[in-house]
Parts: structure tokens; sequence; C-alpha cells
């Protein structure tokens, strides 16, 4: 019934990003990048969303985006903008010409909060602190506040929020997190849970579509998948898929379907980055590794695959992720065999303009009446919010089946 | 219309697979891994026929396969066992166990005929450098003879022709391969084209669906997929996929959907067997390496990306094939990175469970009434006849949907 | 003054070797290696005392090796045979012919003493079991008396006592350690020390050269260095240097000596034997660790350098050790330069011919007259008793000089 | 006899540097980072000179040194100055505090001479065109000429030559490069040699010491040894031992030393700089690649060892130079082993210190009255003048008694 089908809302002109771990690598790369791209200094290189498998959708154009977040440090921007030139991954020419609009960024960034297991960070903002020790409803509100404020002073049509913060360290699952409700009764009832949920319900109870790149719950608890959906919401997660679990999820399914029996696959990663010394501390990497060794077993369909992944802190290396794998695999006759891996890369300069497809993506997603988890979104994630397998070319051809559908 | 559709005809109770190159290592592990399989000694690792992908089709079951084939050495077959128990790829006791089986085999081996490129050749049978003298329409009628010898006194129902002889060395394409009767008066003009031009013929008038697994021209030639058409048989190749290629052929389409651009592909491969002694040679070696050259274009979309392969020659490594791969690429913000792998496998026994599988596709195949190059069959191939993209992911895609079709 | 000079002592015509952990695979590896140099079955490839270095010296010849040792588990020695041919290092000819001696061998194997934190271990021989729960002086008479046994009844000239049992569990240092008076009053008051202490207090007061190849305290302590220099006794360890620590210990100086900062360096090492299995428990590997890690902190001359080094268990490599070592390191103009290395090897078959050469140096230097730790071992351990530098090359060029002299 | 021995000539308060490819991007990074160590914007990292080993010797202080230099190309230098800014090898604030001091040593810069083979060069200064047009001996004088000139002008002590240009293409050595009278006859005769023989000719004649930090012949020729010993210049040569060569020279001695046989020793080589383009050229590369695969032979003790060198011009790698070695070995028992590494660092980063080092060195030598090949500088190159072993630890000895008796 193509006479009834109305047209979908045109793409914002003004549309609000705001970023969780304003100050962070990722940010930086995320708003010098959006700066170069829109003087021409850069190429679209690593952006889905610039890619032929996603022409002639509407997403929100680059000139649209606005940018403000939270963080809980202090640090300056323009410190970590050194820090990326000086590692070799944003050009000088590049940070010199987007200062102004750098700065204009950070006037817009607000004091966060801070989860309750990261007590005691070094140079912390003070009102950060103040914040987070009051009640969980109060630090909601505040946040909230900030979503509208920046709204409304930048008169933007949407704001998406991103959460970029560092990992979490992990907490057991608590049974009020099943039921939206038995969840707002334990906020009134002033229990703290991980600041990454309070930033999720921030975020969907005003209405913002939400995407978590991090290892943190964000909203994949029921109770927030259940607010998402009561409040038409759009959002994905969890856990970027940048580097070396890309590579496995490629490879993996190689192995399956060829019938070459994996007898173990073994994961060395190594970094240097803030992300990395957080990680350093075993409760902290837990989610993480948890997301990067739970999908072999569903990629190879053997849940006894003997799997190990470490990530281990190499200050030298700053934000040069370096991993290496060994896949120990079976062939015809018993025959052992092997493939290794080494893989390279800028963590940073790989999320970023993930980040900027999530947003365009969810954004789309949730103006033209998509709500709750957003499955096209999966090949972005090492545990994506609704499931499915973590086969990357099998996500990526969802994510292209839904691009053509966008565009019928 | 179901009521109409008549049953498939059953599996064969006796299927015929002539093996050309039969006393070759991949012909030897072929021969001792189905007697393995038959005895419970080995699990069906690296058969995709046996995998849950294929599951439900009836293919040949091992019980039935017999084997013969041709070859031009002396060498006898227990010399390429010891070969291959001695670089640990045939397990001592599946060599002792299906000794009686081999002999049976080999008694079935024929002198076959020779490139005349390869004249001169170490350890000759001396028919079959009288055959490879006599005019090329002898040559068929001899090799046609031998296929209706083997299926007369083994009572096959049907015989599978599989081409796995050594790599031939490179020449120009001529017009009369453009069209068969052309061919066919070149043929009796007495000009002789490329052995495998010649086996390819052969094993297709007489009937029988042909597989080519070498990098050799065999029945790729228009004028060959044209007798294929008219005599209604099933064939396909070129050149097996089974190591390299294909960790390239998952890589490339990875970082295409991530719109990562890769910057170079070096690609170095060693190995030691007589498949790598022939490839020493360049004119021996140039279609190899135009098979795994090319495809790297149209897996990144980049015709101009700078890619290099190499094969060297390293007696010590035997069977087993060695190949680093660096890829080098641009990630957002110019950032450069890399990937580099080094993949170590045995060639024959990652070749042996895919010529299998391929004589199980094709005898299906033909028997349920497809005709001319098997398009499901391109995930095995360097340089599929059906072309399509080299995407493993998205031609395993298609095995599937095949699969499932014939299922219905 | 070379009148005065007195000839040396031939070399013995019946040396006796008694390896502890006389079924493990370093032990079968040196017995049937021995065999097959008797027979001309293999090359002398690994021994240093059969390379030009050594040449000219009167070395034990291998005819004169008779083999014994203590063991504490039961499985039978032709299991281990049977695994080292499954795993591809012991061929199987070799096996075959080395059949008889392997059986002498094994009925000149008795039950060794188990050291106080492996209680419990599986298939224990339960003659080990009661001798274990024996007082230690009693322990120690009950290794003396095998020993003595194996001279008379072999008709021995000599003994010499390798420790190659499996790795124990790390203890703190005892203050009686430090002394012999103290230490043997410790034994009279029924304190049991690590196993490997009574090993070596046993070999050296029946006046055995001791070679102690496990990362085990063995003779390193001060009471037992007193004890050899008190019998006469030349002894070396610890900790044999075969794989990935060996090229550590070349590459190293190299950067050192090239002026080249090393900012990191990750060795990460994986294996599946049973040295694998023991070293996955965190005490049992302490002691490898240590030796791994504090060599570099004396090569670079940087005690501050960021070093880790990881051993995990991947049971499907079996005895083929695989280690991959990141090193990060700044040059001139503070660029970041990397250098990885992949190493795979089989630990037992480079291990068994250093565990025949140390057998022949032991001899010979204790013929001469050498007594305490020998310092011209000191490339063949990751912490040699006698101290020094572990750079290998100054330390082969100190083991080549300890020739000449003794040429002399 | 102390009293007769006479104080060495103190080190010169000025000298001279000229750099053979003085707009290269090794002589950029000398000019930049020797500002750099006199500012103390870096760190002495690399600089053999600098380090314990060779601590005490009143080397050529970095502010003494004057830089000038031939150089055949148009280029700015400013432009060498920014690509290595952003190959990211110098650092943005280095070239830019430098940049005065770089302006300075341009305006030094007199244009070169071309080898015969290069003639048609891109960007070629027309100065050096019409130089290398001209008789042999009037391009000798006008080098001469040059370095006169730089010696007066800047009121230098001592001028020390470094080549440094691009690889010639190899040509066939003649009969009067044995003998200088011969040699000089065919320059009389205007039969023109390779132009790296008419600089070091230059540079000898003119009594300055010579450095060939190139593959090119340089003054290996005997008769320029003779011209050297004549005139009394001490020299140094060929071919700089800057990286996958170097660490062969740590490995190679490891695997003889342990007596493992190296079956296979397989070097790929990638680069993307002018060296590396030049080096795309078959003839350009036949000495390189001769340097790299004759040393594997002396060191493994082994002239029919399986070796294989590759460069292949890479363009995105820049001045990253990345290779990859695979050394297949065999040890005890016949078991086959592995090790292979990656190499990746900055070719310019790695030499830059070498020429600064091989200066100093060379000059002390003259100065304290060395003549001919300097032997102690052997662990700098891949062909030493003076022979001897390639073991880089040998040779490193070497050079630490040298100093040893430099300092008596």
């Amino acid at each position: 019934m193509p006479e009834s089908k109305k047209p979908h809302p045109p793409a914002p002109s003004r549309l609000g990003v705001w970023l969780v771990g304003a100050r962070g690598a990722i940010s930086t790369c995320v708003v010098h990048g959006v700066h170069g791209l829109r003087e021409g200094l850069i190429e679209p290189v690593g952006l889905v969303t610039e890619s032929a498998a996603l022409a002639g959708l509407d997403f929100a154009p680059f000139d649209a985006l606005v940018f403000g977040g939270h963080d809980v440090c202090l640090r300056d921007l323009s410190r970590s903008t050194l820090e990326l030139q000086r590692q070799h991954i944003l050009p000088p020419n590049l940070a010199q010409s987007g200062a102004a609009a750098a700065h204009a960024y950070e006037s817009r960034i607000a004091p966060g909060i801070l989860d309750q297991c990261d007590v005691g960070l070094a140079d912390l903002d003070p009102r950060s602190a103040a914040l987070s020790a009051r009640a969980p409803r109060d630090q909601i509100a505040a946040l909230v506040e900030d979503l509208r404020r920046f709204r409304e002073s930048e008169r933007l049509e949407r704001v998406v929020v991103v959460h970029l913060a560092s990992a979490e360290a992990a907490r057991p699952a608590r049974p009020e997190w099943n039921d939206l409700a038995d969840f707002e009764r334990s906020l009134d009832a002033q229990i703290v849970p991980p600041a990454s949920l309070l930033y999720a319900y921030a975020a969907i109870s005003a209405g913002a579509p939400f995407v978590n790149f991090t290892p943190n719950l964000g909203a994949s608890i029921p109770a927030l998948r259940q607010l998402a959906r009561e409040r038409g919401v759009a959002h994905c997660g969890n856990d970027g898929k940048t580097g070396e679990t890309l590579v496995k999820t490629v490879l993996a399914p190689m192995f399956r379907q060829r019938a070459l029996r994996v007898l173990a696959w073994q994961g060395y990663n190594m970094l240097g980055n803030r992300d990395g010394a957080t990680l350093a501390d075993p409760a902290h990497k837990e989610l993480k590794l948890r997301h990067k060794g739970e999908l072999l077993k569903e990629l190879l369909a053997d849940p006894s695959v003997h799997g190990h992944v470490a990530i281990d802190y190499v200050p030298s290396l700053d934000d040069w992720k370096t991993a290496w794998d060994y896949i120990h695999f079976e062939g015809f006759l018993g025959a052992k065999m092997s493939l290794q891996f080494t893989w390279q890369g800028s963590d940073s300069a790989l999320a970023a303009p993930l980040v900027l497809d999530l947003v365009r993506l969810v954004e789309l997603a949730q103006r033209r009446g998509e709500v709750g988890e957003m499955a096209a979104t999966a090949p972005f994630f090492k545990a994506p919010l609704a499931g499915g397998s973590h086969d990357f070319a099998a996500q990526h051809a969802q994510l292209e089946a839904w691009a053509r559908r966008q565009r019928e």
C-alpha cells in the first residue's frame, strides 16, 4: 500500500551528539574528525555510513552535528589533542585547523558522574565527585538537565547520547535490574547502580537514542530495555568491535564453514592508553574479556573449544593496540595446522568513525520509528544487544538488508 | 506443483573417482582418507559435505567410492605414502591399515598424457611419453578408453574425473579455444593443446562430471564449456582455494565492509613439495599467481591496490605450505595500521577433503540435472568457472542456498 | 713446565647417567637419541659437544653411556615413546629400533621421591608415595642406595645425576639453607625440604656430578654448594635455556650494543606437555617466570624495563612450545620501532641434546679436577649457578675459552 | 715505555661532515638529530659512541660538527623534512627548532655527480647533469674543490666524507680496479667508473676519512684501498647494517653455536622510501641482495644452506622498513622447528646515528694514526671492508677491544 506510506521525516539540520567520556581519546578523534570531514581535510575512511553498502540513506549530515558531553576529569581537551598528535594519530594540521571547534566543544562539557568503584581517581573534577555522592535520582536529574540545556541552548532537533567512558569494574547482576518498576524502586531507595546504568537511564528517559560503545552494562539490563521500549527510544551496544575481535569474527566462521576443527584460540592483546591502564585491573577487564571470549564458542559451534584471551597494559604502545592471536586447528587425517596474526591499529582511530556511524544509524532508526535494541547495528559490537550470530559477514549482510528496506 | 515433481535418482552405490595425478600427494591423501573414514579411523574433519551446512543431501556415500586414475610418473604409490608419513601428514596406522586398498587402487592407475612443455620430466612412465607423442585425437581416445574400461570392469554407475596434475606452463590463449567446432578442427589438424584441455575434453565427452582443482585451463575455455553443455555434464574449477587465498577472501571483505582503505597487500608463499618444485619455474607459476593476485582487486573494489604475491620453493618445508601476508591499511584520520598473518598448513591434507567434497557435489548436481559450470562450488576455487564475487562468506552463503534448494 | 703436567684421566668406558624424571619426555628422547647416535640412525644435530667449538676434548663417548633413573609415576615408558611419536618428535623407525634399549633402561628405573606440594598426583607409584612419607634422612639414604646399586650392578666408573623432574611449587627460602651444618640439622629434625634439594644432596654426597636442568632449587642453595665443594663434586644448573629465552639472550644484547632503548618486552609462551600442565598452576610456574623475566633487566642494563612473561597451557600443542615475543623499542629521534618473533620448537627435542652435553661437560670437568659450580656451562641455563652475564654470545665465548684451556 | 708515548692529538673543535646524498632522508635525520642533541631536545638513543661500551674516548663533540654535502637533486631539503614529519620519524618540534640549522646546511650543498646508469633521473640538478657529462678527472677535480672550499670557508680542522647516495646498478668488476696505477690510467683514458668510485677517489685523495654506508663499491676496490694507504687515510664500509641483517647476524650464530641445523632462511624485505624505489630495479638491488645473502653462508658455516632474500617496493610503507624472516631448522632426532620474526623500523632513524658513530670513529682513528680499512667498524656494515666474521656479537667484542686499546 504505497499510497498510504507517509514520507520519512527529513534528516535533522542540527543534531546533538552527547559524548560521555568527553575528554577521552575517542571523543577527541570524533570531534576533530568531523571538523576534518567538513573542511575536506580528510576522507571518510573507516566510515561505514559513507560506504557503498549504506549509500542512498538520508543520514544526518556531518554539518548538522553539534558536540557536547560529560566527563569526570579536569584534564584539558588540548592535552588529549597533543597526546594524539604525539602518538601519530591526529595529524598536526587537523589539530591546528580544528582548535576553535574543539574549544567550542569543550565549553559544552559538563561534569559527569563517577562509578562507585572508581572513587579516588586521579585529576577528578570536584563537581563530579560531589555529584556522584548524591542520591541516584539526583544524579539522573542532573544528567537529564544537562541534556535539556544542551538541546535548548544549541537549538537541536534531537540529541544522541554515546557512552564512551572507561570500563567499569564488573559487578554481580542484581535482581532489581530485571524489571523497570523494581529498578526504579531501588533508585528511590538510594541503591546506587553502576554509573553506566544511570547514564543510560538519563538518556532514554530524555528520549535520546543511546549508543553504548563500552563493555559496561549501559542499557543492556532488562529494566532499561523496557524503559527504551516505553519511551520509544532506539538504542544499541555493547562494546565496540574495533580490532582483534573483528578479525576473530571473520576468521572463526571460515574454520567452521570449512569443517576445520579449531583446537585452541589464544588471543594476546596489548595496549597502553587510558583504556589499557584501566583494564590493567582484573575487575575492570572482566566484562571485556568475557565479550572477547564468549563469541568464539558460538562462532565455532563448539562450547568446549580451548580459548584464552589476555589484555596486558604496555604503556609505550599508547593507543596502538597490538594483538597476537594463535589459532591451532586440525584438518583432514588429523594433521595439525596453525594460523597466527598480529594486529596493529590505533584503537581510537578505529573507534571514532564507528561512533559516528552509530550516531547516524540510531538517529535514522528512531526518526523512522524503530524502537528498542537496533539489531542492524550488530556488526559494530562485541556483544550486540539484539543477540544473533557474531559472524561479521552475516551481521554485515543483515545491515545491508536493513539498508535496502530503508531505501524502499 | 509438487505432485508432478519426480523423485531424484538415488545416490550411486558404486561411484568411480578418476584422479588425474593419481600418484601425487593429494591423491594419496584422498585414497587413504576415504579408507580411514570407512574404517572409522579418522573423523570427517575438513569435509564440508559432512558439515551441518550441507546436511540432509544424499551425497554418494564413502563406501560407494572406487578410485582409479592417470599418472605420467612411474614412482610407486607407496613412496608417496612414505613421504606423507615422514612429513607427518599421513598417520602411520592409517597408512598401514590402508595398504591393501592403496594397492588395489594402484592397479587401476593407467599411463596419462604429458603437457608438451613438460617433456623430459624425471622418472617418466615411457608409456606416457609414447602416448603424449601421438596425435591429440589419439590421446583423447586413449583417455576415454581408460575411463570406459574403469567403469565397466568396476561396474560403476558413474565416474567423476578430478584433475590434480601439476601446474602447467602458462601459454597464450588461442583463438580456436573460443568455439567448440574450431577447437575440434584444431585437434583434427594435430595442433596439440595443453594437456589439461585434453583431459577435460576426454572426461566431458565421456559424460563424466569434471573437477579441475589445478590452476590449469581444464574445462575453462569457451569451447569446452560448450561441450559440457552439449553433453549434459556438470563441471567445476579452477584452482582449489585451500590456504592463504582462503584467508585472503575472508579478510579482504572485512576491510571493505569497514570502509578501511587497503594500501598494500603483500603475500609471500613458501612450499617444498612437488607442486613447489614445479612452481619454482616462472612459466609454471604464472597462472597460480594470477589467480592469487586478481581476486584482491575485486574484493577490495580497488583495481589499483598495491599487491604482490610470491611463491618460493623451500624444499625443507615439504608439503607444509607456509605463507606470510602483510596488509597495510589506512583508517580514520589517515592513521596507517597493519594486519599480518602466518599460515602453516599441509597443502595436501587441506586439498584432499575438498576434492572429496567436489566429487560428491558435482555428482549430486549432475544426477539431479545440473549442467555446465556448477556455480555453487565457488567457495572451493580461486578462479570459479561461474564467476561471481571471491568473498568467501558470500560464496558459502550461496552454497548453503543451493543446499536448501536441493532439500526442497 | 710441561714435564710436570700429569696426563688427564681417560674418558670412562662405562658412564652411568641417572635421570631424575626417568619416564618423562626429555629422558625418553635422551635414551632413544643415544641409541640412534650409536646406531648411526640420526646425526648429532643439536649437540654442542659434537660441534667444532668443542672439538678435540675427550668427552665420554656415547657408547659408554648407561642410563637409569628415578621416577614417581607408574606410567610405562612405552607410553611416553608413543606420545612422542604421535607428536612427531620421535621418528617411528628410531622408536622401533631402540625398543630393546628402552626396555633395558626401564628395568633400571627406581621409585623416586615426591615433593610435599605434589602429594596426590595422578598415577603415582605407591612406592614413591611410601618413600616420600618417610624422614628426609631416610629418603636421602634410599636415593643414595639406588645410585650405589646402579653403579655396582652396571660396573660403572662414574655416575652423573641429571634432575629433569617437574617444576616444583615455589617456596620461601629458609634460613637453614644458607649453611651446610644448619641444613643437616634441619634434616635430622625431620624438616622436609623441597624434593629437588634431597635429590641434589643425595647425588653430591654420593660424589656424583649433578646437573639441574629444571627451575627447581636443586644444588643452588648455599648449603649444597658448600657440600659440593667439600665432596669435590662438579655441578651445574639451573633451568635449561632451550627456546624463547635463548632467543631473548641473543636479541637483548643486540639492542644494548646498538644503544637502542627497549621500551617493553612481552613474552607469551604456550605449551601443552606435562610440563605445561604443571606450569598451569601459578605456584609451579613462579620460579620459571622469575628466571625468564629477571635476565632482561641485566641484559638491557635497565632494571625498570617494562617486561611481562606469560606461560599458558594449550593442550593441543603437546610438546611443541610456541612463543611470541613483542619487543617495542625506541631509536634515534624518538622513533618507536618493533621486533616480534614466533618460536616453534619441540621442548623435549631441544632439551635432550643439551642434557647429553651437560653430562659430558660436567663429567669431563670433575674428571679433570673441577669442583663446585661449573661456570663454563652458563650458556645452557636460564639461571647459571656461577652467575655472570646472561648474554648468550658472551657465555658461549666463555665456553670456547674453557675448551681451549682443556685442550692445552 | 709510557715515557716515550706521545699524547694523542685532541678532538677537533670544528669537524666537517660532508654528506654525499645530502638531501636524502638519512642526511636530513643526521642534521636535525645533531641539532636536537646539541639543544638537549633528544637523547642519544641509537648512538653507539655515546654508550658505555665506547665511553672515555675523546670523540669529536657534537658541537664541533659542521655539515655540508653533495647531491644531484634539486628537491628542497625542507621537503625531505616535511616527508619525515609526515612519516612520523622527525618530531615536529625538532624540525621547527632546527629549521635555521637546516637552512645553513642547505647553503653548503653543492651539485654532485651522477652514476652513468642513472642519467635521466627525475628532478635532477642541471649542474649535476653537466658535471657528470665531463671527463672523470674533471669530475674528481670538482669534487675535491668542493671539499677544499668547505674546509676553508668553514675553518675546519678536518673533513669526513660519508657516502649516502642511492644504490647504484651493479656492474661487472673491471681489471683496472685491481691496481691504483691501472685505475688512474683508465681515468686518464676517460673511462668513467661508477660514481661511488669517483666520490671515494676524491675524498681519499683530499685526505678525508671516508665512510661508505651504501652497497655501492665506494673505496672497496683494491686500487682505492691502495690509495687510502698511500695517503694515510682511514676509511670504512660497505653497506650499513641497520635492521633485518643486523638481526640475522645475531640469530644465525645462535643456531650454529647450539649445533642446530638451519634448513632454510627466507628473508622478505619491504620498504617504500626513495631507497625502495631505487631498489625496485633488479640491477640496483643486486649488490644489496648479495650482501644480505652471502653472510648467512659464513655465519652458519654452511655454503649450501637454502637461503632467499627479497626486497620489494611497497610505497605506503615509506621509510618504515618491514621485514619478515622465516628460519626453518632441524634439532635433535630430526625434529623440524622454526623461528620467524617481523622487523618494523624506520630505516633513516636507524641509519642516522650509525652515520654519526662512524664519522666519530673514523675521525678518531685517523687522528691517532690508523690508516686503511678500519676493522673495528665491522659491526656497522653488511660487507665490512676488513673482512672477518659477520657475527655481530664477535664484531662488537672487537669494537670494544679496540676501544680498550684506545683508552690505554
